[in-house]
């Protein structure tokens, strides 16, 4: 059977489009056909969150996650409350744009856990750290009917983006909480390596905490800044046949987004990249979706 | 206590200085007061084994391990069979090597996996090759009463040099097999990152796995290329004393290497390099082994 084109749950995350505005960004997706984006909170601020909740509204898009909180390993202090009182803030603006979005718009808030601080080598003290601020965050997003994402990155990250580097260990600290509220965010770059990917997928369905399924490629040589090292799928060597099938059989069935960042993605035609996406996305996830 | 300085457990892995020839290597190594060294196979080659084996036994120095063998993820076929053949030769040379040098030496050849075969994404297959090609080594390694050391490269590395990502998955591997014949080489590097690497560590010792233990620092940003991106214990994010304490728990009381793959310390004086590495070793590492 051949899926339909655009795939109806492929979601355009913004971040792949970085340099478009929020509503050029609207504009491409819908135009290409795409079904749902994924916002970024900066601009979605430079627009305000009221007139982004109406040009989404607008767009007919659903709204798939906001990117992003998070940023949790500082010790105690000003910058710790600063920055959980900017999550407070996120979460606010995932319950807005989610209502604002057609239906079956998710509420899921992701959360990137942060890197040790300055000087620190205590990466236990702040996983720990993660762990406690989401768990002072829990009450918020349960009152905004939110689910923050926790997601793993690749442990190329953990000094200095984010030291929850496993798929598992998001669970582990998930775990704390009931799975409306906590769940992880599976993203086939950070995870594809892992030896227990499978098993750890399998588990995330199990404990009912997949609150968003991202994919991309990985490839080498690494961009010099790695962060900007992603690929469309099918450029690299993630099997994304293995990774898709393992969340669909866990049930999961709501949008799958593409997050590329990438300088050449970001200096290109949006429209062309949305066309791109969708391609790749057609011919490497789609397939084994049904 | 004040440790020795150089502490008698330090080898130099002759990699830190990859552009001194052997002759040179073990000379500056003795000069600085070292009592040990990991060789690697060119630099041996390139005097022969059986003038290597002597030139060792002359400088009095312990040898700690062989680097290295591996690449194990090739399909069936004739290059497979030839990096067989050659881990084989490896082998003989650790044993050769081992023989002469000062009493304390280990035989130890350390394995790097290999990453996955040009165009294929068959993660999982090339993890099952590397297991089945240690199973067609093991006899030769007993022969030689050699220990195949499995190194877990950090998974930055899966796709392009070792599909081994994890000790734990390293520990799986060598579980089929004879401890005195397959082990695992615990690199602070590529581990420091695993939410499970104090269990892993414990689960090594448990299972008498550990046959080597080696050191360097992680920090950002990485180099360009990022195989040369390892640092003096102490420069970057790595807490030694974590790990060195778990490793020492263990009962592990052979020698620790420092090996740095990095273009500015390969173009400093070899002499300042192993004198540096001694004191960023009883800096960092020393004051946790006793």
């Amino acid at each position: 059977m051949t899926a339909p084109f655009p795939d109806p749950r492929l979601s355009l995350n913004q971040a792949t489009i970085k340099h478009a505005d929020l509503a050029t960004a609207l504009q491409v997706t819908a135009e290409a056909g795409l079904a749902a984006i994924g916002l970024w909170r900066e601009p979605v601020q430079d627009v305000g969150l009221a007139g982004a909740a109406r040009m989404l509204a607008d767009s007919g898009l659903r709204f798939s996650t906001h990117c992003r909180g998070g940023f949790f390993t500082l010790p105690a202090g000003p910058a710790r409350e600063a920055a959980l009182d900017d999550n407070r803030r996120a979460i606010e603006e995932t319950a807005t744009l989610a209502a604002a979005g057609a239906e079956g718009s998710t509420a899921v808030l992701v959360l990137v856990a942060g890197g040790l601080p300055e000087g620190s080598r205590d990466l236990v003290g702040a996983r720990e750290r993660v762990r406690d601020a989401i768990g002072a965050l829990a009450d918020d997003a349960r009152g905004a009917g939110v689910t923050l994402a926790i997601e793993p990155l690749h442990p190329l990250y953990a000094s200095d983006r984010a030291v929850v580097s496993t798929l598992g260990q998001a669970l582990d600290i998930a775990a704390d909480f009931d799975p409306a509220v906590v769940g992880v965010a599976v993203d086939t770059f950070h995870i594809w390596w892992d030896p227990q990917v499978l098993d750890q997928i399998a588990r995330a369905g199990r404990e009912d905490r997949i609150a968003t399924y991202q994919v991309c490629d990985w490839k080498t040589p690494l961009a010099a800044d790695p962060l900007l090292s992603r690929h469309y799928p099918g450029e690299g060597v993630i099997d994304f046949g293995v990774l898709t099938r393992a969340v669909r059989a866990t049930g999961y069935d709501r949008d799958i987004e593409v997050e590329i960042f990438r300088a050449d993605v970001w200096a290109a035609d949006p429209r062309a990249v949305v066309r791109r996406t969708a391609e790749s996305f057609a011919a490497t996830v789609s397939p084994h979706l049904r």
